[in-house]
């Protein structure tokens, strides 16, 4: 699909300086911009390239200054990067606009499926699973039986949803991800082997969250895992049984958070940080990446980091200090010896 | 399906006190148990609960003293824990207790499968593939060539095992995991290019091992790498090629072990562990989360932390010394000052 | 297959020892020789077995003595590790020679497969899709539209590669692998919630990379996520958007890569290694595990360790007097009251 300049200048409430036929059919970061790619100025440290790209359109805000000659249509916006944005959004839309169930899937005759749905080849849908309205099920999906799943969700191919989950409106599940899996619980026996304890909860994921490729999310022994609105989860990221992840909280690559803990609401996680189990994180806490968490964080808002962990200040001042320890440590032994000297009547040099 | 209080307390050898023929379909935690379900009490701390709760019966010690009135029906036996986990697994057993194939499959000519089992749709068995009675192979669960998987082995939705691979009896592997991938082997060569060196090993899991999801289990190089009996390993975790792991050994998510180590049995891995390769960690060896080890462990069953590591005891002091590094530092500095004071005949405050 | 001693040593150029007709269908570590394989002593370490092992077969150096008699026909040549490598890859190529299409597969009209393909049943072809020839699809894999990959790729079973993305010649991709997922990038709003950035780039993938199990590679915000040249990536490795990886640098398992970072050829990354967003990290640059790096490296081919990262002779100097910490605080301690003491004028003892 191709869209001249007059068009997304109307869309976007814009200004258009140059050729406004000039037609673009894909969108480019400005240094990259080829010939028939629209782009965007809004950092000014990128500004040189308004002057060398090919890109054919480039949006800018209204009051950026020209100081050289411009080839590129422009359509002048308020604020360029918000207005880039929404093209972003529109493109990815038409882009990821499939529809229609396609041969050979697997739906179960009880299973019931909302208006308008993509189902790719090889996704299986169990029995009495509800799916909502304009739900993209990709090719090779596993969805178990019973679970619900709300309106405009996308499962990408090879994404798992076990027996029982619950999914909410607008949910992103990336490749990979597993939904559901059995909490990781065994009881010790005297032989030293394990009996496992059987886990018959779910998974409860709220609305507009979205979880990373090849994440893992455990059902709850009993009752719910549950992943509050709004919450964003990346990639490799492993969530244990009965976790509770408070609404719009942030969780980085790679991050464990483990059995029964309960993190707070808009917190955020960097990755591969740890989170020991049954604790309780206050709403706000930031943890910087790697951070090993073994107690209940209680004061809202603050950043940690460190294994263990301590304030993100203390942390970062006692760590500048670690490659100084050998030194601390020689002359901690010389001021022994001179202190010594000085207690056996040897004061002076 | 729903069962009595009778039926309930006959199984588990347990005395009824209050209406017998109440009914139950699931279980819950005693705080959450809605009417109609079943839940217990074993910790004392939950006690109140047993006055407030809405579940239909509560399972309780025999030895259990009453404060209060009960509205639920209650079951008295030796251990209220115990029984309440034998009955999640009976449940967890009708729940699960699928079977049969479902179309289309895929499922060689040339592959044996024994009594009873389920095959979910989009599954693929590959040639001279040998499988046990009572296996349940989830959809979209690959099973290369010549794999041999034992009786009563449940392989969730896309799980994947390698050619030539082998897995025992009571085996349960999560969806996502990946058994039999290459092991990550390259001669570096002159020019700083490397050549890949094949992988023609195989992966041997033993006895009621469990796997979690999003795991990778590599393949030997040559030989195999090896399960031993009874180890539980949960999700996202990496095991490399020619990797031992002793039986019944556990660990946690997110924990790496790399290439030819040994872990002997009974040890307890945390989350996010790294173990270095060609190393043999002692029986009954116990890693707090986040610890790497880069050396033997030749003593069996202590419990070690920190990176690199030392005894958890050492560790936990160490590192709660470490906020205090800067101020230790500061310290060390004034004492030159005042003993160089000192030194030059200045003694007195 | 079988081959006699002659036929090994014909392909090896090299001289046979003993029975030359002596059949072997298989390949072996020489401490586990059983009759009917073949096994190499390279190693000086593992000379004992060269008496004691039941291969049939072992290939030798030519200037290997013996010092007493031996059952297994011996096979001389010039570089006995470097010949048997190559038997390991024969061995190999003719285990996964597979070739065909099963059913039922998808491969939507539009797609263009090359010469010679093997495409598992289950596997997803989508629109406009290219592949070259001598590829190996297998089941169960996924990929997206106007997905390009070029000649001699292996695709395992469930890996899945995202709409658009581009994979050179000679690449393996190992099972669960997810190539193209949406980067994680959102804008946070005043009210707490994110805004998900579309991501409409892709991944390229050069030729001579190898993908490991359960490894997440996600596609760049705009324009590409560049995997160079002969990369090698392990199992459950997490590159985020917008990165590039240098050509021949190898990532070992778990180690994770943020937004846009840069890393150089030629570089090692160690397991569980943290690399920050929006860095440079220079070519031949060593981190050893678990090291977290959150600055650029300049200075090219370093060896660095630790969190936050130092020179890894420093860490490890640095960590080795990290268990002494409490010793140095309360040797500091002591030191603060002896000078006390002194300076109140009591130096004697």
């Amino acid at each position: 699909m191709q869209f001249t300049a007059q068009e997304i200048s109307l869309l976007l409430n814009g200004t258009v300086e140059g050729d406004a036929f000039v037609k673009v059919d894909g969108l480019a970061k400005i240094e990259d911009g080829a010939s028939g790619s629209l782009s965007f100025l809004s950092n000014p440290k990128y500004e040189q390239f308004l002057y060398t790209t090919n890109a054919s359109i480039v949006i800018i805000n209204n009051d950026q200054q020209l100081t050289g000659p411009v080839k590129a249509t422009l359509i002048r916006v308020e604020n360029a990067y918000s207005a880039f944005t929404i093209l972003l959004e529109q493109y990815n839309t038409i882009k990821l606009n499939k529809k229609g169930v396609e041969e050979p899937s697997f739906i179960h005759p009880t299973a019931q499926i909302g208006a308008d749905p993509y189902i790719g080849a090889f996704a299986y849908i169990g029995t009495n699973v509800k799916i909502g309205d304009n739900c993209k099920i990709y090719p090779n999906v596993n969805i178990g039986d019973n679970v619900t799943i709300g309106n405009n969700v996308t499962l990408f191919s090879g994404a798992t949803v076990y027996f029982d989950c619950v999914i909410g409106n607008n949910v992103i599940v990336h490749s990979g991800a597993v939904i559901g899996s059995d909490g990781f619980g065994f009881a010790p026996n005297p032989d030293g082997t394990y009996t496992k304890i059987a886990q018959i909860g779910n998974v409860l994921i709220e609305d507009d969250v979205e979880v990373g490729a090849n994440t893992a999310i455990d059902r709850a022994t009993m009752g719910s895992t549950i992943i509050r609105k709004g919450v964003k989860i990346d990639n490799l990221v492993q969530i244990a049984h009965n976790v509770e992840i408070g609404a719009h909280t942030v969780i980085a690559g790679q991050a464990g958070i483990s059995g029964s803990t309960k993190v707070g609401k808009n917190a955020v996680i960097g990755g591969q940080v740890g989170i020991s189990g049954h604790l309780n994180i206050a709403n706000g806490t930031q943890l910087s990446a790697q951070t090993g968490i073994n107690s209940s964080i209680t004061e809202e808002g603050k950043v940690w980091g460190g294994t263990p962990y301590m304030s993100y200040k203390e942390y970062l001042r006692a760590h500048s200090k670690l490659r100084r320890l050998p030194e601390i440590d020689k002359k901690v032994h010389e001021l022994e010896k001179l202190i010594e000297e000085l207690r056996n009547g040897n004061p002076a040099k």
